[in-house]
């Protein structure tokens, strides 16, 4: 591995880059991770590295619906672990919710090893990190099944950035509202979310941070107006839209 | 890592996806390859996972080129070894040239799995394997700067698929005539080879062979005639084009 000098043009996407392969050789990613992980870094790349206008309206809303959850929980896996656990703590601890470990390819070891991550970025209590005392979520087979009892299995909102496809069909299904952060608008986590934000986590999360810190100000008729003027579906096609434009503003052929 | 079921709608990609990640364990890839193969995958997704119209152009021009080089030569590096050791060596035996080894990462280690992969495919005579016997190529520094005397470094044209940014400038300003093949028409690679082919290697080479194969037959005005009348820079915005058509038709939203 290279160094990496701050004043390439692509520095934070670069240390980021060099944060998933140094995890991956730690044992804290599965196989796939890099690769997933690249996809993300075309999509990121396409929209110029930066928060777009929907995907702020995507944190905004989500920010009033965290807030006015019953029972709002943060699920994290590896990458999520990787890039941005500090990020996640933060945003945890200003909402006063909780944190689960769910990982797709779970392992005992890599959940000791996610665990540690959120360990030393400052999380007190995690969820989800005991191999005996979980619930299994319906539609939804084996160790990537598994819920703990006072975390997602009882959420109403759940933020889980970086989510298998799979999983949000079967977290939706059992009637929960799903926040995501994923870069590829496209993706069957994008289309299947409550509310899903194309961003960075790394970006994304920080924001939402603030957005709650705001908001908590707010009544919370005005949080649940916020939710009403908010269509899913048409930001998402927004996020397209810029996919394609920022691919069009950034030829330089 | 679960089974890939055949009838999955992404099979090959997955397949290709899977391939990668043994590689990785192994110790053929350097550690950002997988990353690098998640950006493909990405613009692959969005192109629908098929050769397109442009692509096909260049595939065509490149095997004039081919044809009528002096010193052509197939630089593989990790990745195109992992993903398409049986298409190069089958191309480099249609057009009876050889196969040079270079890695931007480049270890011995690495040079000698690599080495395994191209032997298990059936290639004879591989460039670029021994240590000592290498020439500098002029404004790269390191191993990554390494070229056979026998190979890159007297070749007029090179087919290099999957090459980083930095060696492909390096090596045209050193006067080659570069071939490669690359899913990101906006990547440096493609922007500044001679000839770019967006595309997947795995469907590119046989393509690639199939286009050899016909042109060998034609007289040589013709295969001039074909490399005058292509235009990379139009080439790549067509691509760029279908890029974004791609992700358009492709919405499902």
């Amino acid at each position: 591995m290279q160094k990496i000098h701050p004043e390439h043009p692509r520095y934070q996407s670069l240390i980021l880059r060099e944060k998933m392969a140094q995890a991956y050789k730690q044992g804290i990613l599965a196989d796939t991770a890099l690769i997933a992980h690249g996809r993300g870094e075309a999509f990121d790349y396409i929209i110029g590295e930066k928060t777009t206008l929907p995907a702020n309206k995507a944190i905004q809303t989500a920010a009033a619906s965290l807030i006015l959850a019953k029972n709002p929980v943060i699920s994290v896996n590896g990458n999520t672990a990787v890039l941005a656990s500090k990020e996640v703590v933060d945003l945890a601890r200003i909402l006063k919710v909780k944190i689960e470990i769910n990982l797709y390819y779970r392992t005992p070891q890599r959940v000791v090893k996610v665990e540690h991550l959120l360990k030393v970025a400052g999380v007190q209590e995690i969820l989800g990190s005991d191999e005996e005392d979980y619930l299994p979520i319906n539609g939804l087979e084996g160790p990537r099944s598994r819920t703990s009892p006072e975390g997602v299995h009882k959420a109403d909102v759940i933020l889980v950035p970086l989510e298998d496809g799979d999983r949000v069909e079967a977290l939706k299904a059992n009637g929960k509202k799903i926040i995501t952060i994923d870069l590829n608008p496209l993706s069957r986590t994008s289309k299947n979310a409550t509310i899903s934000i194309v961003d960075n986590v790394v970006r994304a999360l920080p924001l939402l941070k603030q957005d709650i810190v705001k908001l908590k100000e707010c009544q919370s008729h005005q949080l649940k107006n916020i939710i009403k003027e908010f269509d899913n579906h048409k930001n998402l096609q927004e996020s397209l839209r810029i996919v394609q434009q920022g691919y069009v503003k950034d030829v330089e052929l």
